[in-house]
């Protein structure tokens, strides 16, 4: 199996080093805008070779992972280029735009929209790590148009990494992951912005931060050119979101300011819930 | 060294634990409100003997580690009961109130205001860890109006944890704290009030949590009797840190709803400092 991997970052360069396991005949061929990523990937053990978008014809499976803008450009192109029996999926974050640009394309068959809950605060090749989509949930939304011997397949890769496939499309994909995923890297940015704002002496925010700070302004490292359009493409929603959150926000302001013990006390209660929530994930998990 | 713990929680059990390292010939003394985790502490070894406010006086240290509301009826209770060479510290996430209030007790040098940068969103004598203490930031504030030769023996246990002690006045710790870890608690309890709210079948929740969701969203698992008693005996300062916080997140909401991605991908590049800092953080501590 001739696997091509566009962007040879966290997310492609991790699918590389996963795919391998399930499937250790398989060859990794890596394309990358940038030189110095391709070279690190491939003296890394990433991919086993570099192409050009000259030889994509030849391979079996294409995953596109790049940013969501340059994904809107690229998979058209992508799709032009491949032969007939191939898979073409993407991992990102936003599904509506990437959906919809492409319902009319002539090899939409040839395309699977996924998106696997996977990642971490780091970029780039050497940020990839072995693991990273094993057991992992994975959305895939409009499975019926990609071909049915490619959705097979797709399935096949998929079920080898333990993936926990579920369906949707991609209007609620997206308002669902603006609330848990995009919505929780903004509350995290923001968080950091104003922290680094307040404390002009950084020595006291890592003298400070063993409470609690570090864990949530985590995503805050993530990388601006991954997280900026996923921030636009998902604008309507993630506003909306933004906008649930502020008012929250300003519930427990006036709350706190009116000393209002018991209903501030029954509302982190309320949130307590998400330890049950997240204790389920786990057992759903082992 | 006989050590009494009020409060037999995830701070007191932890220190419980944490001291006998250094000290393994000190004996731990436990009192607590509710007697089911006092025999717990007992039971999983984290105190040697439960004991009642009438043997406080048998005591060299007494940590108090109870929520910071009863801090304030409470120590100056225990500082009326200890002998006249105890030290008593606390280890409470505010101290302007609880230094203001003993600031003409009549033992107050026997009193020592300490805050340990170390916890979990975890409570209870079973959330206790051995560690929890080791290599941690404790703010001391107004050393000076601890007697002298309890601030060398505080020093000593402090250091023999390898603590990174730090000093500063009630008011800026009280400051700070708002901004490092109050608000950091905030904005964890009120991304899980919103998702909890928006996502009404729970299970999109677990699913979609590995993108960063579980992380950002941890802090929201903390105990509401903690809590709800910091946020409102540090109202001034957190509301504050709360409007600059809402100011952010309205900032970058218009930014989005402008698809002003110069200025959002500016924003988020400025925020990624947090990763030098916290990673001085780390170098700071090897």
């Amino acid at each position: 199996m001739k696997i091509g991997i566009i962007g040879v970052g966290l997310m492609g360069g991790s699918f590389a080093l996963d795919i391998k396991v399930p499937f250790p005949s398989s060859v990794t061929y890596g394309i990358d805008d940038s030189f110095k990523n391709l070279q690190k990937a491939k003296e890394i053990g990433l991919i086993d070779f570099i192409i050009s978008y000259n030889d994509l014809h030849k391979m079996d499976i294409i995953l596109v992972a790049v940013p969501v803008n340059h994904s809107l450009s690229l998979i058209p192109k992508v799709l032009d280029l491949v032969n007939s029996n191939a898979l073409v999926f993407d991992v990102g974050s936003t599904k509506e735009a990437i959906c919809e640009l492409l319902s009319n394309h002539p090899k939409r068959g040839n395309y699977l929209a996924a998106h696997p809950m996977a990642g971490t605060e780091f970029s780039g090749p050497e940020a990839a790590q072995k693991g990273l989509y094993v057991g992992k949930t994975n959305i895939i939304c409009e499975f019926e148009k990609t071909d049915i011997k490619l959705r097979k397949i797709a399935l096949k890769i998929f079920n080898s990494l333990n993936m926990k496939t579920i369906y949707m499309d991609p209007k609620s994909h997206d308002v669902h992951v603006a609330y848990v995923s995009h919505l929780s890297h903004i509350s995290s940015f923001m968080l950091g912005k104003t922290v680094i704002e307040k404390e002009e002496n950084e020595n006291n925010i890592f003298d400070l931060a063993g409470s609690g700070f570090e864990s949530t302004v985590r995503l805050a490292k993530s990388r601006p050119e991954t997280w900026t359009p996923i921030f636009l493409q998902n604008k309507g929603n993630l506003v909306l979101a933004i906008e649930e959150y502020i008012s929250n926000l300003s519930l427990i302001k006036e709350l706190i300011l009116k000393e209002n013990e018991v209903e501030l006390s029954e509302i982190l209660n309320n949130t307590n819930r998400i330890k049950e929530i997240l204790n389920n994930k786990l057992k759903d998990e082992k």
